[in-house]
């Protein structure tokens, strides 16, 4: 049956799927009009044929500027510094962010081969040169090769007159201390909020 | 971003794939070569355009019969009978099986609406009449509706010239007596095995 494990190996290969459950997902898709498999595969053509990254941020856009770079009411005083086009969207989902992005390309991480060049840093050094941006807020991953990519933006905009931020490190909401990792208590610590 | 939004929306109506899950899925083919969603768009679409029933059984075909019922090292005297094509990959991936098999396409339910009118049933009379069939094995699901359908289709056999088993019920193997539910115990225990 090469069409049937053809499906099969294909969803296999995407990220927490296992063969069990691309079986699952293929004999599901078998049951539904011919039209559900066909408007899937329509929607990953239309992905691979016309996503690609901002010429301005480097986040997913659809035309040369993304949807947010080309929206007037977004904020250009302030860019929140992300690796992945990912952390945009999540970003966006928590609502409070109304300047825009600028995304990296992933981080520093020497042991891989992966140097200041392979990032999206001489456009950032650019966009802040412009004289437009007042802020940077670094919100690389709570990683160490997070940590180490925010510290060296952190540097490389030294000298440039905006103000640099990162993005807050403490106690997850809804969470029982008993289960907080010491490193971010550590900087829970650190960082204490005065509350009065 | 409306080709992202789109191939989420896809895949979040995937069972077992909720919003979040869709989302990581997107990114993570947003950060593949073009040519793997292509390759995962192609799959469907072949699955789409050349999937159908079995002509002889309603297993899963390319052709107008299945691989199975094409193949001539496949006992044609046994049919194990089955709800659906999945379990068909069930059973042969126990690989215990040298007969062919016959799809009922899903089990007597009253209450939806699915009389025997709706299952593939008159096919399988008609394979049994044939004379060639000698063994007829029951392997609907261990369930109320599986079982109803198993002892529908037994009475459908009276008079007609095979022998009709059930698959065995029992243990399950790797369990802990413990968690066995008291209806699956129960059967274990009618049908107790001779070890001597």
């Amino acid at each position: 049956m090469s069409a049937v494990d053809d499906l099969i190996t294909e969803f296999a290969k995407l990220p927490g799927i296992g063969r069990k459950t691309a079986q699952r997902l293929t004999f599901h898709l078998l049951q539904q009009p011919a039209e559900r498999l066909t408007r899937l595969a329509a929607a990953l053509v239309g992905v691979a044929e016309r996503v690609r990254p901002c010429a301005e941020c480097g986040n997913l856009a659809e035309e040369e500027l993304c949807e947010i770079c080309r929206d007037p009411r977004r904020d250009a005083g302030t860019l929140c510094v992300v690796e992945e086009p990912s952390a945009v969207a999540v970003v966006e989902r928590a609502g409070e962010f109304r300047g825009r992005y600028h995304v990296l390309g992933g981080h520093l991480d020497p042991l891989a081969g992966v140097g200041p060049e392979s990032l999206r840093l001489d456009l950032l050094v650019r966009r802040v040169s412009g004289g437009q941006v007042r802020e940077v807020i670094l919100a690389t991953n709570p990683s160490m090769e997070g940590e180490v990519t925010a510290t060296y933006v952190q540097q490389l905009l030294e000298g440039q007159p905006v103000r640099v931020t990162r993005l807050a490190r403490g106690l997850p909401m809804g969470g029982d201390l008993e289960y907080v990792d010491g490193v971010t208590l550590a900087h829970a610590l650190l960082a204490q909020q005065e509350v009065r």
